[in-house]
């Protein structure tokens, strides 16, 4: 699992006058380790667009517990929950990369749509995609 | 109520290549809504932090109902759900400014903090801003 | 000129642990003044992609002046300085909307093109539009 | 000088609806690379600022040569182009990581200040500072 986490160096544009970084952020470093998930399963997430299927956000949160600060570095670690074939459920983990202590954890729903945005049952539109998922579903 | 929407002109900068509203923004509105309650209520942000009261997120969500498109306007309507003198709760609707169409509904926890970070009750610490807060809670 | 001028209330997700504007957004301002002047001048920059024109930055540059700082407003004048039918350059100032101090002048140039990326010379495929930003030239 | 590349993976959230990585980015990259440039040589922007030396941005531009897309990973080459003691000055060179593409070259110039925001002149106030400015600027 750990070789998923996704090392992210806390940028100086990511922080605000509070001096952490903007929660905002936290939500951008899950896309970067959702995509990097997908990329080292062996089908980057440019990939999957160019095969016509796009993935939106249906729905996310996250739970800040401590703030990451400039001169850090984070792990963003992804775990896939759920894949039906039509949704996908992952849930996120951000520690720091030399601590280990927990920043903050989310958890995103997602849906599989095709270019016009309808439903694309990926077993029927796509089987290897739909495989690939079912894999890192059990991985996780 | 409406009284409080926040009027927000979607900007390029804001999508992404699918075509719509990066997610992550939606937070960045919330916050916009947010912070523009407090001043229509008296006192802005900025000046709660000159007061040395800091107002981190503890925890935020949303559910993303339509997509937002460049060359639309939102409207997001901010309401207090709870105040407990030490914590903060504030629900988001973003809707079309125009159609009233339902884009985004969110939801955010946040801690009244000194400026060391240290818990900080505000019926004791600033009874003032602890009238203001009640008073905002009452009317949504 | 002054009817140009877009307001901007700072919000908090564009501070940094300066304190001050991270100075990457007042690009995406100038964008917001740029795009508002074709609005108001009766062609919104959605509409102009709707008629297969796309009109990326070649260049942009911008002198500091002094900090804008959250709690301020600013407004940012564009001044359309050049236009050839297929090239254009825009210059900003971006001001406090109170006190109308300097914060930061800028400028950009800009190709028209089609949605395949090749020029597009305005006055041959979209003469209402050429003639649209001729106008806009001559006002500035 | 190739060693002073910072390598960077092309975001999702940095794209806009053109299908391109939105301009305002570039000027992300630049300081991405410029931080990393100094942590490489000794002494992070962090450990600069707990000096209480900030180092703002006076001026900034770029020129933009080909469009980077998600997909991609870019190399950012910063060089330091001048150093005086109280400004200093960056190029940066941003390249296609695979295929060394140029997408765009930029300039940056910045003044180094105390935390009260004066001048602060590092020959004088830090002398191991000034030194490692200096190494940076001959090595370039």
């Amino acid at each position: 699992m750990l070789e998923c986490a996704c090392i992210h160096k806390v940028q100086y544009y990511e922080t605000d006058q509070m001096g952490v970084v903007h929660h905002s952020n936290y939500f951008r470093w899950f896309e970067e380790a959702r995509t990097e998930l997908l990329e080292k399963a062996g089908l980057g997430y440019h990939e999957m667009e160019a095969l016509g299927i796009v993935v939106p956000v249906l729905s996310i949160a996250c739970d800040f517990k401590s703030s990451a600060k400039y001169g850090q570095t984070v792990a963003i670690i992804p775990t896939v929950e759920a894949y039906t074939g039509l949704r996908l459920e992952v849930s996120y983990q951000v520690v720091d990369a030399k601590t280990g202590d927990l920043r903050a954890a989310g958890r995103s729903k997602h849906a599989f749509l095709d270019s016009a945005f309808r439903p694309s049952p990926l077993p029927k539109t796509h089987p290897e995609v739909d495989a690939l998922m079912r894999r890192l579903l059990v991985k996780s």
